[in-house]
């Protein structure tokens, strides 16, 4: 569905006058905003406008809704179900020049920033306050995307997801009202939850121009801990006692025997090639002692043996940083190829299960595909490393990911823990919501968005 | 507006086709229904059903809708603002016979349970299990009244509100579909957040029928404290420096003076009458001793005298039997009088000063009002003791009330921490989230429920 040229024409000339050069419709700049780190294919918008306030969001939004052309917000360009992609055309709303942190509230434990801030920038900022900001997908994605794709990572375990770390947002409306969905209170029951239902809404409900976080203090101590277990069974019944232990872990990472391979072989380390956890204390000194002992203890019990602990910042940033690699060391493993990323959720009790028959659902395929996971919330996520030419693998990924959301869903989870559902999981909701569920949803975004302009072709 | 004699006459003959016996005209049944724990005055019902199972729900709230006759979900009762109060008449739909807990998954620490299970039953079934259910409104309400009013108390600066220990709601429509809106897993990101739509929602979107809760562990240790200071400054200069710590506090409750006066009398205790704080801490044995030691030398730091800490269960017991029975102290302290009790939420930057200037607005007026608060959180609750027959004092506890808001929101803060809207805080939303986020609730109401039929006149 493309849009007439006119059209397009009398709005690039009202967006030029608005904008300058600060709109553009380069080819080069629109295929940067076509396409996000996922496997789905590039859509460009026909213009990329590049917005400094929320002032200007309103009014390019209020252009566009006029000749009822669509709007795509776009961040760091890191999500990973084709978010961004314009599938039908129109303007990328490009909002990495919102990019100042506007007030940090020290007592309160918050902050407020614009939704182009990177979350590495943020707690760069922060750290002579003694305070950061937990929620870390692995990307160094903006503020403001990790907003519209509610999304969580390693720390949730602990922290929380960006659902339960947002106190207040701007938005701009896709008639191009401003709004404010709460304030800085803790807590409220003022009504219908506003934050939330912006939250993951993935754009298309409206453009987010201004986020109110919570912070918390720099734990006092943190050490960070490797080891290795004899199969899946062990490790994942390690993390369901861990947590039930009510120990406060603040990250408990899952790779496979796969991806330790890919790793050691991409960042240079030498971890036992089995199935490994990786985990995170945060406390006071003798609190994260205490920590690692009990979880040391819990993994023994189940037939671990070598559990190592450390304290020291440069150990601990080695070993997140090849976590945080560890799609691009899957990558690695065959030259030349790409990788398409998906993730389930699912009750943690039957997390075993659902990692052994995705294992061996894999072990049946020609594909390598490693697992790593964010263990704690039963939440894990393939990597499939494949030639994005070859249609048959392409077709071969896609009835394994098919596969994994449908065991998922039987389990009583999820298709997507943190990634968003974009263009990739639209077509699983209705078998995990229900035919009801999903009407629901299309019946706010016609009711909040009716001529369809914010980021169509998602979600619904 | 009353609802035509003949359109009720035809929905009573359904509803009793339906029910039997479990559907009431009778005066008392309506009347009991007719009115929350609140100030708000008497609305009763035409008609009070009784439903077993949420396809039984279903079919009521079928019958109201082709009627289009108001629906009103009631639970135990225990709101405060109103929100049961059947304000155009119709049915109200008693949740209370749908009390069965219908699953407990100890390895995943979550539950599904029915509308009409109460908090206290639920964490009696659940003690043999180890686990438990955190949140603590006060009142033994339902878990169903707790979720549509986002509820909260005295734990929730550790384990949050009713909104983040919610996975899964089935709601019937107001057409009279069900739905659910999520799954069992820990985090989703599957489109819109339907659970936190219609978690704090006050019925106006549907019913709720069922409910999938987090659980906790019940922790190793408990230890409760006591604590007197100077003045409201130094009281919560050492919460917010507990809170700023990471001391992970299970329960910091303020008293002022008045309210300590009045539990001293009511409940026979002996405290200081003095600003004081309650406190409460869960970890292991050594945890718990290391955070009261920590919050102890806080206190003292910032003047406090008397920090006196116990591990024992009955003293526990009965220090927190006092807290939650506040409000029926506050109301002894004046033979025959009633109870308003109000809430709002701030920054925590900004709880002294709010306390402060309350007080001193309270002790120009003529009424007597306690002051209580979950201040870890930065909520506090005013209960004007007062006499309802006395149209001044209403009237001064109204100019009270809202000068206590103004004041609340001029500080970023809300005109309900866990109270929730009802009736009484409906003026209040557009000064707080101004009229664009007012209209976006409007237009989210007009579209899910066309026919206004689902506990209208509340919130909107």
């Amino acid at each position: 569905m493309s849009i007439p040229m006119e059209k397009l024409d009398v709005a690039k000339k009202e967006l030029t006058a608005l904008l300058g050069e600060r709109c553009s419709t380069s080819q080069a700049v629109r295929d940067q905003h076509g396409k996000d780190e996922s496997w789905h294919e590039l859509c460009a918008p026909d213009l990329v406008c590049f917005a400094k306030s929320t002032e200007e969001v309103s009014e390019i939004v209020k252009i566009c809704a006029k000749h009822k052309i669509p709007v795509v917000p776009f961040g760091a360009g890191t999500s990973l179900e084709g978010h961004i992609n314009a599938v039908e055309g129109g303007v990328s709303l490009d909002l990495n020049q919102m990019d100042q942190i506007l007030e940090v509230h020290e007592e309160d434990l918050d902050c407020v920033v614009q939704p182009g801030v990177r979350r590495k920038q943020l707690n760069e900022h922060l750290r002579d306050t003694g305070l950061f900001f937990p929620i870390d997908p692995g990307a160094d994605a903006t503020i403001g995307g990790m907003a519209s794709t509610r999304a969580s990572g390693t720390n949730a375990v602990r922290y929380g997801t960006m659902k339960d770390n947002i106190l207040n947002l701007t938005v701009v409306l896709p008639d191009g009202k401003i709004i404010k969905t709460g304030g800085r209170a803790k807590k409220s029951s003022a009504g219908y939850d506003l934050t939330r239902l912006y939250i993951g809404s993935e754009g298309t409900l409206g453009v987010i121009t201004e986020i109110t976080l919570k912070l918390y203090g720099i734990p006092e101590a943190i050490s960070a801990a490797t080891v290795s277990f004899p199969d899946v069974e062990s490790a994942v019944q390690s993390v369901i006692l861990t947590i039930q232990s009510g120990i406060p872990i603040a990250r408990i990472e899952f790779l496979d025997d796969v991806q330790i391979d890919a790793i050691n072989k991409y960042s240079g380390l030498d971890l036992p090639v089995q199935v490994s956890l990786f985990l995170e204390f945060h406390g006071s000194e003798q609190g994260v002692a205490e920590q690692a002992e009990m979880v040391g203890e819990i993994c023994k019990d189940f037939g671990a043996e070598d559990f190592k602990w450390t304290s020291k910042p440069e150990d601990r940033t080695k070993l997140w940083e090849a976590r945080h690699n560890a799609a691009y060391a899957a990558r690695a493993l065959r030259n030349g190829a790409s990788m398409w990323a998906t993730d389930v959720c699912v009750p943690i009790s039957r997390l075993a299960d659902c990692i052994l028959e995705t294992k061996a659902d894999l072990d049946k395929s020609s594909l390598i595909a490693p697992i790593v996971g964010h263990v704690g919330d039963g939440n894990f996520h393939l990597a499939f490393v494949l030639n994005m030419d070859d249609p048959a693998e392409i077709a071969e990924a896609e009835e394994l990911n098919a596969r994994l959301i449908a065991r998922a869903q039987s389990m009583e989870g999820t298709c997507t823990g943190e990634h968003g559902v974009g263009l990739g999981k639209k077509k699983y909701l209705k078998n995990e919501l229900g035919e009801g569920a999903v009407e629901v949803m299309a019946t706010l975004k016609a009711a909040l968005d009716p001529d369809n302009i914010m980021n169509p072709g998602k979600i619904i």
